[in-house]
């Protein structure tokens, strides 16, 4: 499990995101509480499955960022499973800064919770088997350092974070190889991994995109590190696996649900790669409850 | 259907999402083709019940930041239905500089027109019902205004935007003005009501929640001009609506569903708002297509 | 009285308030001062009838950027009227550091004090009657939060905070749906009203602006919530006053002075808006003494 | 008369300035008009005295950013003086578009052409004078480059723009360098101007704050390039000048209004400092109209 | 050679180098040019043994930047080589414009040429032998993209960007490993190998640190792909390479100098790293001179 | 010597460093550790001569920004001299933390100090002679604050900050003055000194190139303040310094090194300006060890 972002990345997205909700007041906690009302403010999973939490540093920069004074206390930590009903994070202070804070920290929180959730349930369909669940590349603009992190703490595995950290050459970049007026065949995709390997930092293994048992034998002949099987259905999986022979690793992709997860895992790959983790994760059901407290004699300044 | 966000935010969303995929380069790309490739893209929709279209004007200024020298040409515009299968935006240029886009542009697209999609799917089951989909402020930070966007492209309305642009006493109002010890009765509903009316932006509607129908009567006796009925069932939507008898617009609000939502506007309200909508909406099945061509003789600089 | 905008914007504005000022640093300062310099300074409000103060939670930010060191004390807190000569602010640590935020911290609360403290004039000039002084979007580029924040200060009401959170039908929309070669009627104020009800979101109400009786009819007709007379004489202002008998509310707009909001107010209107109060306002007199202290024995870091 | 501030300082104040009125979009507009609708507007001076103009090419900054398609037609340019009812500006294109731009034009053009006018009253006061009007750092924050290129516009001269470009010793400095326990003498003068003319950076004056004759002989004591009388009354203005001898640049300070800048002009110092030239001047009157026009038969893109 | 980085990423750094530049205008052209002055400017290489250039891509956005209306026309293109007193790009237009621009274009010509000219003379040492030269991450904050861009332009070849884009076990990570009060043995360095290959991003290869032959072979044991051989005297290389025979790539990294780069690579390396090809490269020498030209007859705007 | 520059700005520039290089998080630390490992780190003077350091402010800011509950001690402070072996800064806290920082904290401070320690060569060589060493605008796009910070630590002294802070008429300027077709000629440097005087601020110091005695005299006939020798040989050097007699500054600039400044300050001039201070100075060579610990009991939060 990785750790969150960088804190200068947190706060930045935790300005914008109350630079949308707040830049021009809260005109109804304004017109209600001209005084300061303390208060106890919790959020509660409410997910009758439970969730897998992710979030918290983001939610606790939040209230920072709206007021300075309130405290957070988490009961849980970021990758922890939540029962329905359960108290994750209780805020105390101003009972006025939770309602302007708590739309954008549950915002943060639903969605990153919902992509850790789901993730999770893919790892768990797969349990028994020697194969990791990887995101891809389809993430929220802005967000996707966040998306990712939430894909590891549901026990997901990351593959690129952008086109500069990984080599993978795709059905695009076969057919721009093929030239004009002929389509891309097993023949470009050898040659391509070919010259990756000789072009490409040598730092990053050499992943190709494959669609037919052809292509797959030009990858290992181009002595690909990493074969993309796309849109395959299982059988043809299961004679990729016998086919490269541990030659290189073997990543799925297209099509994957949780209804099929289990049975494309059964057929040997290395790498399930989904792109629902992150492009379509429901957001996790998540609610924050402010009750008034009494006021405390208090020391600080 | 609303004009798109101002240029100069589409143009700040753009920059960082392609800070986040490009920053380090593109090493496929780079390793395959040292010189310019001149090529077709070509972006179509692959849903089998077709998609509302939403974004292309960020899509187009996502390649016009990757290369000023690409050339989109769309045959669709923003909020427009297309059938599966049917191109939605051509681009002409530099393969290399759309392999670079692809993603970035994409992402946004499906994204923007998996909202605008579910919005329409929404409006399309309560047709004939004199009654508004409406958005929440559950969106994703920092996509908010294009999100916001999105819901009107497919037939929706906009809620607020932010805590500033509109008066809605929640529950957690109601409770932090019950004070210490007692639970919010309708008593407070009716106060709360006055007091916005009095200290409230006057050009903003006051909106109160209710979650019983003695709380509707209070917020009619407090002169709200809308009311939020907080997860009720429909029969007791029905009978608030009774209630009411249009000296207040009703919004209703939980647990509503596409199985159920053509029930709920039978039962009267004018205004149905959806979290869904923008927190879990499915990204719209969109694909890019690079085809090399024929280099031209170019009489440009 | 609002709370402040949220922190982060006052901490961007200013990171930029001190850019301009600092970034090449301060040469005389460093010229003169080797070495720490304990010190103590004192801002003083210095306007013969008093001024009401706003902006201190900006001017305590400006120390904190410039050095976390130093320490202040607040003896007024925002929106308290301040008499010719008392201290607003005390501030101890390095003189040094003082002599580099002295003018970004006067800057920021001459600026929002002189909005406050005009504001608090007209509010004044109105006592008695029922009418509410409210700003307009007449604000300094970057700054409308932090104005329309001090004009609540001085106990003014904000109008618009944005082209988004407020319909507000003006004479050139009516003169473009008037249609090229005619001018706007009655006619198109009435058809105008009832375009922007059927359209445009359900929680604002409906505002537009009337230069002539005969539009104050068709509003009323258009049932618009608001009705702007722009630059009536007030017999013309206590005619529409009688003539809409609280069937929307009335604002008076142009040609707004303290020698005359008095009897304008006696006309009857619900609100008097008044550009002057941002883009107009003369700075608050203030000014900051910085004496040397003697150097205490610190058990700090 | 200085250029522009650079392009890029200008894209970024507009940027901020469209994303406080536009971010949440334009509720009014996006009601009434569904479509495109061709219109011309124009920008016009409403000042009995006329104007000076400054800040065109803001102006037009912001209808670009707002709609790249509008078109822009200049009938002045930045410097120029416009009698009242003349046309400054006019653009070309949707309506739709110039109704969103229209306030955030008119607020950077009212404020720096108020600006820019100001300072030429003060110029003209001072017509046959070897004198030059100079601005301070008293702007509004974030707004420094921009003020400060309207005082060049209207006539004046830039004091310094930031701590970094200018030495210029004041009271507090003095009082600081007098240490605890004893006020500021003569002595410190000569003293500061010594050290500043061996520690700043060598290509800058070194400028002294003087509220006495005898601080005025210490400064020439101190060999100081340039003196700063701080309050003076017009003849000990003059004495200052006689005593000076022309061995150090005389800079007047403090209380200079309309009134009394000429005969503070008559007395011989070789400049006036005005603060309210930045921190209180009134915003110019200008208004725009929009009407529809004809649509043309176009063939662009 | 790679494509330069994103466009909208070079944009924000003249944004930024022209804010520290430029925010404050330039006060002598100013002074000497109240009117446009047609002129020519040329940057011309001034390297007796020669350039590689580098950031041409750059300082036309620069030209751009301060004045849209500047052209440019380039002589060579990014990663030619120079010969001293070659013209490399041609300005024309306002020769105001340029002198604004003259020293952030040359700012960021001279440090990418002077890194992209070094890259090459390292390069060229190792001519004839199978080794890539690499950079390191010890390059400018702020300036990495394009750092890394003039290493590629000078045929080198780039290490890891980031600390996510490639797994590297170092010293430090090997200490932690080890645990307090017992040094790192080659032990640990098997284990980290082992540990990575689990966990770590599996497109990934695994590099890590070795100071002794015993750490290579442990290196070897635990799987690496790679080994960086830190500050290993030549012969220990060559052991190294024996010991190895292909199954991992190595890297050779510290002290490497022109002077005894040759020897290192007759050592059979595959890699050398230099971080001195980045943090110290000297400036490469490339002037600007400006001349007047002759009005011409323009058809523009 | 200065304060460094303000918070605000360092705080930026660390957060660009950062994102830089920990936007896709740590890949090996995060493989290696999966909780926190408690450690202290030391950065160490690695120069066998010494250095002189700068950045220790930049440098705690790039600790505190990746983890704030790591605890920075300070052994040296800015501008003191480190001996081979040094600590000059130590860290306790997570190890993690340390190796996500390491590399961002070292460029900085190697980054600065290796201007400040080539600074203090510069200004050794010349002891003894009343002339200063200063830098020029030949900075690295977005350090300028910062560089220049360093070489005041060094000993050094700045020159211009930006062009809007220093008149400085060079060969271009003259080159433009002088028209087409006609080079310029002491004649224009005489005129340009006194458009200069007359037009430029006030406040600032009139500074001319020379490129030949004539020019010198055309100079002092103009009445520049200051005069630039511009490649002149050591005996041209000291008939100008002859010729001015005192009543300009005199600098000296171009081919300046460590073996010929010596002699160039024998023949007199004021200051002698160096580009390769912030353009060409190698980085200072630092390095950091990170060991483990023991877990201590913690009483904090």
């Amino acid at each position: 499990m990785s750790l969150p972002p960088p804190f200068s990345l947190i706060r930045e997205l935790v300005v914008r995101a109350l630079a949308e909700d707040l830049a021009e007041g809260d005109v109804t906690t304004d017109a209600l509480f001209p005084a300061a009302v303390p208060a106890r403010g919790t959020i509660v999973a409410e997910e009758p499955e439970g969730l897998v939490v992710a979030g918290l540093a983001v939610a606790v920069e939040v209230f920072a960022q709206v007021d300075p004074a309130l405290k957070c206390t988490l009961s849980l930590k970021d990758g922890d499973r939540a029962a329905n009903g359960i108290v994750i994070l209780t805020v105390r202070g101003d009972g006025r800064s939770m309602l302007r804070a708590e739309r954008a920290a549950l915002n943060f929180l639903q969605r990153l919770s919902g992509i850790a959730t789901l993730t999770a349930k893919f790892c768990n369909a797969v349990k028994g088997y020697h194969v990791k669940i990887v995101d891809t590349r389809k993430t929220t603009p802005g967000m996707r350092a966040l998306e990712k992190w939430a894909v590891t703490l549901g026990g997901g595995t990351n593959h690129r974070q952008s086109l500069g950290d990984g080599v993978l050459i795709k059905d695009n970049h076969l057919a721009l190889s093929a030239g004009t007026g002929s389509a891309a065949t097993s023949h470009h995709v050898a040659q391509a991994c070919r010259l990756a390997r000789e072009r490409a930092p040598h730092r990053l293994k050499i992943e190709v995109e494959s669609s037919t048992l052809e292509d797959v034998r030009a990858a290992i002949e181009g002595k690909a590190d990493m074969i993309l099987l796309d849109n395959m259905d299982v059988p043809t999986i299961r004679r990729a696996v016998d086919l490269v022979k541990g030659r290189a690793l073997i990543e799925v992709s297209g099509g994957v649900t949780l209804a099929n997860v289990r049975e494309i895992a059964a057929a040997g790959p290395d790498l399930i790669s989904i792109g629902a983790l992150t492009h379509s994760a429901p957001a996790a059901n998540l609610s924050m409850d402010i009750v008034p407290v009494r006021r405390r004699r208090s020391h600080t300044r």
